[in-house]
């Protein structure tokens, strides 16, 4: 389709819009003979411009966690070769003051500074840039002064300079001010009096005391960015999801597979202490709530016998919807008494948070015009074409009461944090408007700025983009379809890259109770070590779907599928956990919990490994105190060697000086020299190595074997 | 220097400014127990993001030539799977209506489509996107088909679909609309009917048509974005610089070169053939107006003895300023016959601005606030300590009068654009407030859209920059300083990405009065062939400093400095062309005019060349219709061999057959095939190649050898 002119179509919008900036001139139909007065003001002669985090335009915040710093840079320049002073402006949204940092100059007319956000919420910044005469003046006299020239006239011009500062200064006397500061007029004045005199060696002090009270024509930077401040959590955390339905067998004490008593969060509460003690820290439980009994699906996603559970996502049934609880795990009280002893653990119970209904749920009974109607009355199901999911109602977001729908929903996640829980898995976000979750995220946080919420959308990337920047605090991302080297280097490279990392942080899952991979179906034992390694290395935060995992359950449906055989997602299951996975699995977190490094996505680089079979990465904490590379073999099936080359001097290590490598899971400790170095990384024993580096402190004559 | 807070700090700005941007939410001490109402329209479920061409986020305009296209892409997805679809709406400054263009969907929910701009002045563009439901109800109903569902009710959904649509037309039949829309309402009728009869193929015009009545939820980008839309000539110009004062002596005529009459406009005017006949399509002239008399410079920037002419960049006398022109060329009426006899041979005579005065500028003693006075009484000349140019008072843009000064210097632009000028190369931009340029230029440009500005600025990289984005067409470049091939190759691929390519037009100069390099120095004749050759095909804008060019001048003042000996700058010279340079400077240009790919800096691609000495690239139109490999040798004192790899496909070649190479400064046709052939390029004869690609369109049957 092509339209030629707007005037046959009335829905797109024909009006002139206002502009959203007011230009300095416009073009009119005949050259105007009057030129326009400039509506700026001409003496502003910074330019500030290029800040940087800032991502759409402002449009959204960066994102940081609660003790991180913001480093911000800018392009900040003038005409001429004047000096130029640049000053970061920072406060929290509840604070009105604005704190500034002076920005230090980089090359290229890039400045730096950086804040420190120690408190919840939104920090507020911005940059502006002024003049700096009297610095400019000092430079110049310098020069001045090498070339031998009488700078009579000069130290004349300077100590005008310094006594318009010293007047600004005395009369700004009357405001609140730091001990000292009620000195400066007099310095000032000595100041300038010292010039007259012929002093010609004025110090860095002088020029800052000067402009400090000088008159500054600032440009300030014209937008004001944001970063939104969420706790520690939001960037390192651990997640161990599993089906509390599931948990009233024995497990490890070999019930059969399929069999299970029905589980509740009494179990579930016996079992803290295993999932705390592998080092999780966040215990994700699929949807907790009554499930509809209408198209109730069963085993292996058949229709329902009868007896049998059915999926927790058809949430809604005559018992209640989204803010019951299904009466086989328990009460609400027995909920909040599992959140309150998961806490005495370190453990946040992150509840999941799918907005949909069954046939069933009193919403599709209370509030009909939530959902859409077919033509023969009844409410339409979910589907994609041809597939249908008659056992889900999607909500209509385009109904024309969706004001109240939003409130409705946003008085779930507000009803559940009520009950303690403070981290939300979102279900399928995806498929829910943008502006919707902008608002309800907003909402909660206004409430309870403490909340993490991880996005649950598999779904193409500039969706999953956006979802985060509207506040999402955690994402799902593509890691457990990245199965090669190079796959993996692409895509956390791209993960790693502004402004993406200034957004998006990823929560790494190896499996999850819709995704088996063919990998682990294929891949055995090494497989799940090389996955796991990966999961909890490449990202801060990761999460396993774990009583599978453990378990190395790796049969699929069917051949071609990702679904489980015999899914917990319409059965109960008893799992034998493996030893040696659980206690790789324990290992791992511990190497986490103990090395900073992994603590945080920023410090990432990869390392050309030699062997294509071979991923080889670091991670490292700014100053390099911790330095931890990991090697993992992606081939499960053969042992494979490589030479890791190292950018030495990038992580803080000596070209000329032999370093330990100290790998973390084995115990061994290997001395290192130069760049090259070799590994070997043998499947049938653990599926990859997770280096720490340590420089030597001591010299030859400190080792036995020298003497 | 590091504040601590801003309470001691009376000249930072501590009030809390407005937020730019009206958020949604805003956290408050207390959590808030009554939530906010949405403030958006939550149905509105497109996103409409990282609209290109996009300026610092819309802050200066993007710049094309009357008679281009603006290819503009936008991200538009929604959630959920529904069919989207996008228009881009443009309209002309001075046209209240918006013209509207479906766009078309590339990968990964990035969509495009184009307008074409055909007159001077500022195009408005902007994007919107919306969900097409009957497109999605379409897509829908086939896969239903295809999987042999029942779709009497999915016919039922898009009838009504269809008679919503066919209310909306009907309600719209009183508004203008082109022929044949009066009869949508009655076809949009018939489809509803047909498909409760069971019709299930809907065709796309079907869909189109539905689509154009149907209701939108339209999402807006948000922002409107502007196209400054300039002449040709601003892209693809030629430009001669010369002084007119040294064209009395005969130059190849043979008189000394270090004598000569002193020249005027007349004697200009007897050049006009030849530099026309080279084919340069704008004169460039040094400052034309009385230079002064205090401070004078002479020979080789020594004071001037008496008789000596003086810089023309010492702009003012007695006899005037910068309206007024330098007796010794002539007069006003002299001036305007130049102008209109360059015009009659296709050349515009560019003036340069200058603003700036000496000493006995007329300005000095009517303005004197529009000068820096120093404690003793004087003028602040200029100075770049140690260095003094007591010949040049720079104009204090600081001034309290600053909004006369800027009237008055506008004035300037204004008074030569009367007299016919239309392009300006304006002098040492950097040294002037941006704040400025930005006004001047766009009042210039209200008066005489077609005028065009080039940026004489060699300054830091961020500075010119800015500059092009404030306004200027065209802007001189490190071009000069830019020698080995690799050099070249970073600059020019920088230059040629975006957003750089959308705001700044690069115009390539090997020499200027002030630019003799060391290359040029020490390379010879090679050399000056070589800048000649990647000035005139790496740039579709270039120029030269004509008569010492063309005469081969390699002269420094002094050793390692990059002045002439004896420059023109500040005596009379007559210049000896070398027939040879000359005749080279023809046929390139010759070859621009008749290439449109080195018409343009888009279609720009460097090759491999196999050798470090050769640089090879081509430019191509779009279409391939026009495809030129330029080989350079930057060695100028041996003979370089290299094997050149082209990416045939790019190019519009094809892999399995031969294509001519046309050698165009040469005339020689070579059959290369495959994507590496072989180059050797002379310096002793040429020190670079053009070829023009063309594809074979014969079989070897109709060569006569095969015969």
């Amino acid at each position: 389709m092509d339209f030629s002119t707007l005037s046959n179509h009335g829905t797109i919008c024909f009006v002139a819009r206002a502009p959203v900036r007011k230009r300095v001139t416009r073009a009119s139909d005949t050259p105007a003979k009057t030129p326009a007065a400039p509506s700026v003001d001409g003496r502003k002669r910074v330019v500030v411009e290029a800040v940087t985090p800032e991502i759409d335009a402002g449009r959204f915040p960066a994102r940081r966690v609660v003790g991180e710093t913001v480093s911000v840079e800018a392009d900040v320049f003038a005409d001429s070769h004047d000096s130029i002073a640049a000053a970061l402006l920072y406060r929290h949204e509840r604070t009105p003051s604005w704190t500034a940092v002076a920005m230090s100059p980089l090359v290229n007319d890039r400045w730096r500074a950086e804040f420190p956000v120690t408190e919840l919420g939104r920090y507020v910044y911005t940059v502006e840039g002024w003049i700096d005469h009297f610095a400019t003046w000092s430079r110049q006299l310098v020069k001045r002064l090498e070339a031998g020239q009488d700078v009579k006239v000069e130290l004349e011009v300077g100590a005008r300079l310094v006594e318009a500062a010293s007047q600004r200064a005395g009369r700004a006397q009357g405001a609140l001010r730091t001990d000292g500061a009620a000195q400066d007029p007099t310095r000032l004045a000595s100041l300038a009096k010292a010039l007259r005199e012929g002093k010609t060696d004025v110090d860095a002090k002088a020029i800052e005391l000067v402009g400090r009270h000088a008159e500054r024509d600032v440009t300030p930077y014209g937008r004001q960015l944001e970063v939104l401040v969420e706790p520690v959590k939001a960037r390192f955390s651990t997640w161990y999801e599993l089906f509390p339905r599931s948990t009233g067998g024995g497990g490890a004490q070999g019930a059969p597979p399929q069999a299970g008593r029905q589980g509740t969060f009494k179990d579930v509460e016996r079992l803290l202490p295993d999932i705390a003690g592998m080092g999780f820290d966040v215990l994700y439980l699929p949807p907790i709530h009554p499930i509809g009994r209408t198209h109730r699906k069963g085993a292996n996603n058949t229709p329902a016998k009868p007896g049998e559970p059915g999926s927790p996502w058809a949430i809604g049934s005559e018992e209640g919807g989204h803010k019951a609880i299904d009466k086989a795990l328990g009460t609400l009280a027995d909920f909040q008494h599992l959140v309150k002893a998961a806490a005495g653990r370190k453990l946040d119970v992150a509840l999941d948070i799918a907005f949909q209904c069954s046939p069933d749920h009193p919403y599709t009974r209370e509030h009909p015009e939530w959902f859409k109607h077919r033509p023969d009355g009844s409410i339409q199901y979910a589907e994609n074409p041809p597939k249908k999911y008659e056992d889900i109602y999607p909500f209509d977001f385009e109904t024309e009461r969706w004001r109240e729908l939003w409130q409705e929903l946003l008085s779930i996640f507000v009803f559940w944090s009520e009950q303690g829980v403070r981290v939300f898995r979102v279900d399928n976000p995806h498929t829910k408007p943008f502006a919707f979750w902008e608002w309800v995220i907003a909402e909660v946080r206004r409430a309870y700025p403490e909340v993490i919420l991880l996005s649950e959308a598999f779904t193409r990337p500039k969706v999953m983009y956006r979802l985060a920047k509207l506040g999402f605090s955690q994402s799902y991302t593509y890691f457990a379809w990245r199965n090669t080297a190079y796959e993996l280097y692409q895509y956390f490279t791209e993960l790693a890259q502004p402004p993406v990392r200034e957004f998006f942080r990823p929560n790494l899952w190896p499996n999850t109770p819709d995704i088996l991979t063919e990998y682990l179906q294929t891949g055995g034992r090494a497989a799940f070590q090389a996955r796991l390694i990966l999961a909890a290395t490449l990202g801060a935060s990761y999460g396993l779907y774990g009583p599978p995992y453990e378990a190395i359950e790796a049969r699929p449906r069917e051949h071609g599928s990702e679904e489980y055989l015999d899914s917990e997602k319409y059965q109960l299951r008893d799992w034998k956990p493996d030893p040696g996975i659980r206690e790789l699995i324990k290992v791992v977190n511990r190497i986490r919990h103990d090395n900073p490094a992994l603590q945080t996505d920023r410090g990432l680089r990869f390392h050309y490994a030699e062997n294509d079979q071979l991923l080889a990465y670091s991670k490292s904490t700014p100053d390099n105190a911790n330095v931890v590379l990991t090697v993992v073999s992606v081939d499960p099936h053969h042992v494979q060697r490589g030479m890791i080359n190292l950018p030495l001097e990038e992580l803080g290590l000596d070209r000329d000086r032999s370093f330990q490598a100290h790998e973390l899971i084995s115990g061994a400790r290997y001395l290192w020299n130069g760049p090259r170095n070799f590994v070997e990384v043998n499947p049938f024993s653990i599926a990859g190595q997770i280096f720490r580096f340590r420089r030597r402190v001591r010299s030859e004559h400190d080792f036995e074997y020298f003497l």
